[in-house]
């Protein structure tokens, strides 16, 4: 199998962004991707593009991918939508793998971009919760958080975690945040705050809900012939794997765990031949603090049932053995569907290369990222790994 | 590179069917693909699926892909949706064909699904408009037919060619489509039928503009490692060739041709290493007569301003020198967005395994497949062609 290597990634802010549209932010992320190619790199070089959305806002949702290419200087190359509710860039990211991989394209791009922040509260929820079941869950009235709400309670019904242990992760991600420039609620929450916030969806307060955000990013994967044209310190995709779910949570074997995420999880770490004790830091997707929660479960980070226990030890804080979401996670920095995935990327690449400023990991040198579409009806993970100089 | 092969391939008839489901016609359509595979296979050999809809009418626009395969019997596979307007399934293909030769997936699984009879006509409207650009094409009021209309403006101002001519085009479609079991409109029509219709947006008429349907097809992609234990007459993959276009029109350099569909045809007769001339059969996008007149040209069968010609020839009728559309096209066959190019993949296999019934064209060895989103914003081209026993 042809290697593949993440050669540029860049995300704009997320956040509010009143004064930008779905093209003029993907323009933004696919140029911080193209200037962050430490050889430098031309748009010419982009045979392919693979843009994640769930429907950008639902402004263009046909040729949604030409759409924005063609306004980022990518005119003509193949380009297509991904849509995977929040997982949809990470599979894009994936996809763009799978192009290089193939040898069909040499550079590809991945990116992700949603605009979602000028909808009214109820086109928000409608475009939330049309990455829940529709039939039985989003047309019998379960909003979104109401369904991570039912796997909060059938969690805390099973072992000893309490919410406590959610704003625990929520405070460890504002902190995180509170250091990233381009993180949408960069501040820092103290557990006071996050515990006597208002309720969202019971057991859920708003602390344990990410944002609705704006925003975009991008990735370039380039294949192991032309790699060192672009840069002598390639960061290899070592390891990837996805997997489905069941869509509709009342469907599964496990309303406390996320089963794609395991079987996503063990193929990664197969194909890249590690343990997750062999990683630096990793990305998780925490679209509410109960599944950061249960990613540490089902991505091996403890034992079924001991996230809480991770949670008090510290180790998934900054400077923890295992930073998890160093970036501020969708908790602080954001959540804009479509490009959450891909923004992921961009973390991660920026750890692996030392450039993550205040939050950076001491000699990071192998990330994980993890993202989950819906409530895991889909996942997605990558494991990234920096090669010594060439 | 490593070779991927058609291995299967089936579809639902295409039409208005209230009493299915988008879920009942993608498990049909699956089930078909299964079905058709010389040696048989299991649902549980697949490895990977890949589902192209616009947006499945609306029904479940977030994790579409997962929401089908699940109820498919394809549980736990990663599975993800691909939009392209009415090129997301063709994309699919190509996307599955990526999956095999990337070493990923040993069998893939591409299909395309949507559901649009149901809806009201402003509904069904906005859904195909959703295909055009946004901001100066959809809600300035020009509908897809009226973008059409405007290339076949464009077209007929510049070269010899009159409606008549896309009248013919109807007439030859759907005299192949009435020997179409799975047809929507599977009847014969006269040119004085296909003359005198009622103007839709004038230069074109009713019988120059295909249907809306609702409707399923899947194609089994699989690799050349593992192509031996489903079948001893394989269908190789030729060529692919993908390319992108500006969406509006209004940006373009040409409304008398669609450059993204001169490019995937260029790459994918270079990657088979075939010239137009060596084709036995194609099927074309012919969303509306003018798209399958300019066909013609960009796909290389004629030279620019004489597809006019090739019409009067007869060539591209049943029994001609290159029939194109023989499964009666998106004019008689239907043309449900999503299924559209995963159908002409089915139709293409049909033909090269001699089992097409009555539209059989002889001897069939090499086909080319043809789908465009839109007017043109995205286009890809697939060359297959049938391998002598092993």
């Amino acid at each position: 199998m042809r290697d593949a290597y993440i050669i540029g990634a860049g995300q704009t802010s997320f956040g509010a962004m009143p004064g930008e549209s779905y093209r003029s932010l993907f323009t933004e992320a696919v140029d911080h991707a193209l200037e962050s190619v430490p050889a430098g790199i031309d748009a010419d070089a982009v045979d392919e593009a693979v843009v994640g959305s769930l429907g950008v806002g639902g402004r263009q949702i046909g040729l949604s991918g030409p759409a924005v290419t063609e306004h980022a200087g990518l005119h003509g190359v193949p380009s297509a939508r991904i849509e995977n509710a929040c997982a949809a860039s990470g599979y894009a990211v994936r996809q763009a793998i799978q192009a290089v991989r193939s040898g069909m394209a040499d550079v590809a791009l991945a990116g992700g971009v949603e605009v979602m922040t000028d909808m009214s509260g109820d086109a928000a929820k409608y475009w939330l919760g049309v990455s829940g079941e529709t039939e039985w869950e989003r047309l019998t009235g379960t909003t979104f958080a109401g369904v991570y709400a039912q796997m909060a309670s059938a969690y805390f019904d099973r072992y000893e975690a309490t919410p406590e242990h959610l704003s625990r992760i929520a405070v460890k991600n504002h902190a995180n945040g509170a250091k990233n420039p381009n993180a949408h609620l960069g501040f820092e929450c103290s557990l006071e705050d996050a515990t006597s916030a208002p309720a969202v969806a019971d057991p859920l307060n708003l602390y344990h809900c990410c944002p609705t955000s704006d925003g975009a990013a991008a990735v370039l994967v380039a294949g192991e012939e032309v790699v060192g044209e672009y840069t002598d310190e390639p960061i290899r995709v070592a390891g990837v794997g996805a997997a489905s779910e069941r869509v509709g949570l009342f469907q599964r074997d496990t309303y406390t765990g996320i089963d794609s995420s395991a079987v996503a999880a063990a193929e990664a770490y197969d194909s890249a031949g590690i343990d997750p004790e062999d990683l630096d830091f990793a990305e998780v997707h925490d679209c509410f603090a109960i599944a950061e929660l249960l990613a540490y479960e089902d991505l091996g980070f403890c034992e079924r049932g001991a996230a809480h226990e991770l949670v008090e030890s510290g180790a998934t804080e900054l400077d923890g053995a295992l930073p998890v979401n160093a970036s501020g996670g969708l908790k602080s920095k954001g959540h804009p569907i479509g490009a959450t995935g891909a923004g992921q990327i961009a973390e991660a690449y920026k750890q692996l290369r030392g450039e993550a400023g205040d939050r950076q990991i001491p000699d990071a040198e192998v990330g994980l990222t993890h993202n989950v579409g819906g409530s895991g009806g889909a996942a997605v993970v990558h494991v990234l790994e920096r090669e010594v100089a060439r």
